[in-house]
């Protein structure tokens, strides 16, 4: 009886691979190199190899394998199963979904990682009692999914949910992609934090920060957060620069989708303790009082393993060897 | 047979009644007003007078109607009927369905006048090849919908698609809702338009606008535009400066829903000649290059007539006699 799944978290280095039960619970686990620089064929058997050697580590043949489900980063078509060129997967037009099925015997479901990773805090993790839900993930950049009705907001071309690029301070800096200037992941992504650091140390604005005498190039975030908690006044306020500005998006999401809950992943939340209540003020400035009050704001629970935990949740409530692709 | 329908717009000042076909087409109208001093009862007996008008005009019987259809003023509580508190309408908990049901032997069913237009404009007018799409509203203030998969997105509370409070500015001017600073109302709407206008003429950054030499207080839109059309240049910069950041709210509405068409209406798209290249500009400047073109953007076909088939379209989607109330 095929009562498993297989997920797959296909990133520009690595591939995480997982065999998990209809609960979410993962069961065996497998990682190996995406080799982008092999080309396409190569990450397919890259692929295919790591999830035979996850059902070797579960003890499954690949009978017990209900659907394969693949959280990659977008742009990319859902419908037509391609990923399209993105700065980690250099291609122009990857028909992932078509080469997978020629090569392993299931039907494969692709989506957007931050969306899998969305759906996967609704069905497992901090969602789980909520239909209307936004998940934000905040570390290099910033990406987000929008849960409406219980399931995945795709827009019309499975573009929908780029939260990382709204605009919250127009003239501001500008973020990795192109000339984005002070979009969310501009003003309160991990990358936007440092970039400041390291601004006020290249500039001089300050000496140094507490217990860190490096150079600008050597700041980690781990270090900034360090000297924040340890007092340091400069430090502190990079931190709260950032809430304010996260607490604009957050304000903007809640107005525009009146969601029930937001849930905040990725590495940045480590530093937490350095910006939740300023940002929480900054929603609370710049939101509509009634629709914010319907609203919960609350911790990821899924941790390192949202992303396959969100290739699973796309497997599982998409369908099956019986079912068809769209739910 | 009961193959029309009822829509009522409520305002503030003024009632609007409708009697429509399933095809949004309205074959007989009736206007009273809303008489909010006189209190809920009043309010509900003034409804129901002007259906009975616009039923005899149309020459119908009461038989002849499947349901009415009211679109309000938000916030509201669609599924339990009830109108809340809000600047047009002072009622603390106005139970707006329950009161008509007792009075007219009619489902009736409940919708924010703001998601009745864009599904208006969905059903019969510019929209009705798409299920993704945004309708913005630019008059006095700015409001909207959201039409997801051919329906409203109402989020959890019915609150969704406030987007006339998205922060495009953080600091900007204030919109008229307490201190919301520089929410997409307070830079793009017509009163900002009229208050940036007068703010130069009383701060003497003008000596006056081109055709207009009378005091600030007596300045009009028309007026300004004409200026503006005319070439007076401190005009023009009004718009575009209001283009502008009507573009980043735009952009912003494009990287989070991903939609196939954003519709415009209100009357400030009278003067769409003098803002919407520079929106245009602004919207290619801050939105995600492969989304943005998936969307196309387009002027409101419905006019004048978008409130009233709004509630008909309301009406229309979501049942009759036979139908619950939630499709």
């Amino acid at each position: 009886m095929a009562e498993y799944y297989a997920g797959v978290d296909l990133g520009g280095t690595k591939i995480l691979t997982g065999i998990g039960d209809a609960s979410g619970r993962i069961i065996a686990r497998s990682r190996s190199r995406t080799e982008v620089e092999r080309g396409e064929r190569a990450i397919v058997k890259n692929i295919i190899r790591s999830i035979h050697r996850a059902l070797e580590k579960a003890e499954l043949e690949i009978e017990s394998l209900n659907c394969l489900g693949i959280g990659s980063p977008g742009p990319l078509n859902i419908t037509e199963g391609i990923v399209y060129e993105t700065s980690n997967l250099p291609f122009r037009r990857f028909p992932i979904v078509a080469m997978l099925e020629e090569e392993i015997a299931l039907p494969v479901l692709l989506e957007n990682d931050a969306n899998a990773a969305a759906l996967a805090e609704k069905m497992f993790g901090a969602g789980q009692q909520v239909e209307e839900m936004i998940y934000i993930t905040i570390s290099t950049g910033i990406g987000g999914g929008i849960i409406n009705q219980g399931r995945i907001f795709h827009g019309c071309c499975d573009g929908a949910g780029e939260i990382g690029h709204m605009i919250v301070n127009p003239g501001g800096p500008t973020c990795g992609f192109k000339q984005h200037r002070g979009c969310l992941e501009a003003m309160a992504s991990g990358t936007a934090i440092i970039r400041e650091a390291r601004k006020a140390l290249q500039q001089q604005e300050v000496d140094g920060f507490l217990g860190f005498e490096g150079s600008a190039e050597e700041l980690t975030g781990f270090q900034l957060a360090r000297a924040a908690r340890q007092g340091d006044q400069a430090a502190q306020e990079i931190y709260e620069e950032m809430g304010f500005y996260l607490g604009i998006g957050v304000a903007n999401l809640i107005d525009l989708l009146n969601p029930e809950l937001i849930v905040f992943g990725g590495g940045v939340m480590k530093a937490r303790d350095l910006f939740w209540e300023i940002m929480e003020h900054s929603v609370a400035d710049h939101a509509i009082p009634a629709v914010r009050e319907d609203c919960r704001l609350v911790e990821a629970e899924l941790g390192e393993d949202v992303g396959l935990a969100g290739a699973l949740a796309v497997a599982i409530s998409r369908g099956g060897k019986d079912a068809g692709k769209e739910d």
